[in-house]
C-alpha cells in the first residue's frame, strides 16, 4: 500500500492565553502538529486525530527518523481514512512531551522548566487548544473528529463543546469516564513516579535525571491493562526464558517478564514523568456526566454530530459495556449514532491494529463520510 | 457466636536440614502455628490450614494485641470449621515474616540477616516443611488440608506429594498456576521493590529501612487485583474526596485513591520486602502440570483425597475458569469432587469473607468430614 512517505511536523504558537478548567491559563504556548493529503477548495474534508497517553501529532507517514506514525495503518493514501481524500490533522496536546509547550519547557514566569508546576490539563482545554489551530488553519467545520482511548473522550468532547463544528465523531474504545478501577490503576503508576527519589517533586530536570525506575513501574502497569488476558496467554502463558528454573526472586525466569521489563525500559527512555501524571490526571478528571448530575444523556443533549462508536469484546480497560453507555445517551437523544462491537482478541491495544473487521468498518464509515465531502 | 478467646502461638523447631526444589536446602528452621480445638483419641481429626500471600499461622481467635485470627469467621467453635470438632492447625510457612523462620532471620552461615540471600521456597517445599510439623505432632494423616488463593494451591499439593495423609483437599480460589496475567502483575510488584533504592539488593536491614516506596506499590497493584470491578465501582465510584477538585496530578482527588494510598501504607508498616517477593515467586512457580508434559490430568493421578473446590464469579485473579481446569482434571482421573461455583461480587477477597452460600457450603462439606471423624 502506498504511504505517505516523509512528514515534516509543523509548529504553531499562540500568544493568547488559554483558559483552563482549572482556573488557571495557559499563559502562552505552541502546537506542533502534522498534516496529511488535502484541504479541499470548500475547506469540508479535515479530519482531526486526536492522541491518547503516549502517542503525539506524528499519526501517519514516516518522520526525520524513519518511526512510522502511530496510526500509520489506518491514516494513509488508499487507507480506511483516505489522505487521498481527506485532509487529516495530528496534534500533539500541550501538556504532552512530543514538541508541544509541556512541562519540560521554560515557565516564562520562572525562566525555569514548569516540571510539576505545568497547569493541570483536562480533555477539555485540549479540545480548545485543537479548536484554536483549526481556527488558524481556517477549518470552520470538521469533516470528523476520530480518536481512540483517550483520543476518543476528545472526540465526544468535541461534540459538547464546539457540536457546530464537526459533523462526524468517531470514538474508538474509549469510555465516558474512567471506572474506579481504571483511576486505581492510574493512581499506582502515579504513585511509583512521584515516590521515586529522582522525581524530586517533579523538578527533576534542574537535578539531570529521570524517575526512571518509576516511569518503569508505571509502564509495566499499563501495558497489564493494554493486553487481554487471553492474548497475553496465548503469546506468552507461562514461557519460561531458559530450559531450566534459576529458582531466584529477581532473575528473568518468565518471558512475560521480559517482555515487560524491556517495554518499561522503552517507555522510560523517552516519556517524560510530568507528562505522563498530567494525561492520567485528565483521563480521571473526564466525565461529562457530571455536571449534569451523572446523567450522560443530559451531557449529549447539545451534540449535533454523527457519531460511530468501535469497541473490542476484549478491552477490559474500556470494556463495550463503556462503550454501550455512550451508544445509549446518543440514542435517548435521537442522535444519529452507528455502533460496532468488534470480536478481537487484542484488548484494549485493538484499537491501533488493523484487524479486518475493524477496520472494514472504519473504511465504510469514513467512505460515506468522503462522499459528503466530495 | 462464641469465640475461641486468645490464642497462644508455639514454635517448634527443626535442626534437619530441608532439601528444597531449587536444590539448595534450608539447614534449620522453626516453625510458628497455633492450634485450636483438640486433638481426639483416633488422631483423626485434624485440619490444616494452610496461609496465603500476607497471612500468617493466626487463623482464628485473638493474638496478645487483640487481632483476630484471618479467617476467624470460618474457624472455631460452631463455625463452618468447627473446632468443637476439629483440631484445626495454623503454621506460618517458612520465608514468611510472621515468626518462622524468614529472610529478617539471622543466616547461621554468615551470622548476617539472610536478606535476599534467603533460599527460594516453593509451594512444594511450604508442604514438605508442613509435613514435618505434624509428625512431630503425631499426626499421620489429616482430615483436611483448608486454603484458599496460594493456601488452595498447598492444598493441592499435599493431595499431590502426600496422597496418604489426607481424607480431603479443600481449595479456594486457587488455580493450578498462574496466567502470564498473574505473573505480570507479580513481577511489576517485585519490580517496584527491588529498584528502590531501600531495597539495598535485599539487605536493607542492616541499613536500618525498609524499601515501604515500593512495598506501597507493591500493594497498591495486588489490591487493585484482589477486587472485583464491580465492587470498587459500588464501594467507590468516582467519588470525590472533597465536594470540588483541587486540579492536582498528586493531591487525593478521588476516595479509591485515599483507599489504595492507605491500604499500601499499612502494608508497608508490618510486611518484609523480601517475603514479598518468596511468596510472589512461590506463586509464580506453582505448576503441577509442568513435571506432567503440561498435562494437568496426568499430575493429579497419584492423589487419593476427595476434593473440594470453590470459586467466585467475580474472582478476575483465579477466575472460575482456573477451578474448573482442577475439576476436570479430577474428574478425568475419577477422584471425587464436589465443586461450587459461588456467585459473589467481591472478587476475589471474596474467600475471605463470610457470604451465606459460600459458608453453607463449607459448613455442610466440614460436617460430612466431621461425621466421619467421629
Amino acid at each position: 500500500m502506498a504511504s505517505l512517505g516523509l512528514v515534516t511536523p509543523q509548529r504553531m504558537h499562540f500568544a493568547e492565553p488559554l483558559p483552563l478548567r482549572s482556573g488557571a491559563a495557559l499563559a502562552e504556548y505552541t502546537l506542533v502538529y502534522e498534516t496529511y493529503g488535502t484541504l479541499n477548495a470548500a475547506r469540508s474534508n479535515a479530519v482531526l486525530v486526536c492522541h491518547a497517553l503516549n502517542a503525539s501529532h506524528h499519526v501517519a507517514g514516516e518522520d526525520a527518523d524513519g518511526q512510522r506514525g502511530w496510526w500509520d495503518n489506518l491514516v494513509g493514501p488508499g487507507k480506511p481514512v483516505d489522505t487521498d481524500r481527506f485532509f487529516v490533522i495530528g496534534v500533539n496536546n500541550p501538556g504532552s512531551c512530543f514538541g508541544s509547550t509541556g512541562p519540560m519547557h521554560t515557565n516564562p514566569a520562572t525562566g525555569e522548566p514548569w516540571g510539576a508546576d505545568f497547569p493541570v490539563m483536562t480533555v477539555e482545554d485540549w479540545v480548545d487548544a485543537q479548536a484554536r489551530l483549526l481556527d488558524r488553519l481556517g477549518i470552520d467545520q470538521l469533516a470528523a473528529v476520530l480518536g481512540g482511548s483517550l483520543g476518543g473522550m476528545q472526540a465526544l468532547s468535541w461534540s459538547l463543546r464546539h457540536p457546530a463544528r464537526l459533523r462526524h465523531c468517531v470514538a474508538v474504545a474509549t469510555a465516558p469516564n474512567l471506572s474506579a478501577q481504571n483511576i486505581a490503576f492510574n493512581e499506582v503508576a502515579r504513585r511509583a513516579i512521584v515516590t521515586d527519589p529522582d522525581f524530586h517533586g517533579g523538578h527533576f530536570y534542574r537535578h539531570g535525571v529521570v524517575p526512571a525506575r518509576g516511569l518503569r513501574v508505571a509502564r509495566m502497569i499499563g501495558h497489564i491493562t493494554y493486553l487481554s488476558d487471553d492474548s497475553m496467554e496465548a503469546k506468552f502463558g507461562r514461557q519460561l526464558r531458559e530450559q531450566t528454573l534459576a529458582y531466584s526472586t529477581q532473575a528473568i525466569e518468565f518471558q512475560i517478564e521480559s517482555y515487560l521489563r524491556h517495554q518499561g525500559e522503552k517507555f522510560a527512555g523517552y516519556f517524560d514523568a510530568n507528562t505522563y501524571l498530567l494525561i492520567t490526571r485528565a483521563l480521571d478528571y473526564f466525565d461529562p456526566a457530571r455536571e449534569h448530575g451523572g446523567s450522560l444523556a443530559r451531557a449529549f443533549v447539545p451534540a449535533q454530530a454523527r457519531f460511530l462508536l468501535v469497541s473490542f469484546t476484549t478491552d477490559w480497560r474500556f470494556s463495550p459495556a463503556r462503550s454501550r453507555e455512550i451508544v445509549k445517551a446518543l440514542v435517548d437523544n435521537r442522535h444519529s449514532v452507528s455502533y460496532c462491537e468488534i470480536d478481537a482478541p487484542h484488548g484494549h491495544d485493538a484499537f491501533l491494529l488493523d484487524d479486518p473487521r475493524y477496520f472494514a468498518a472504519m473504511r465504510a464509515y469514513f467512505d460515506n463520510i468522503a462522499r459528503e465531502c466530495a
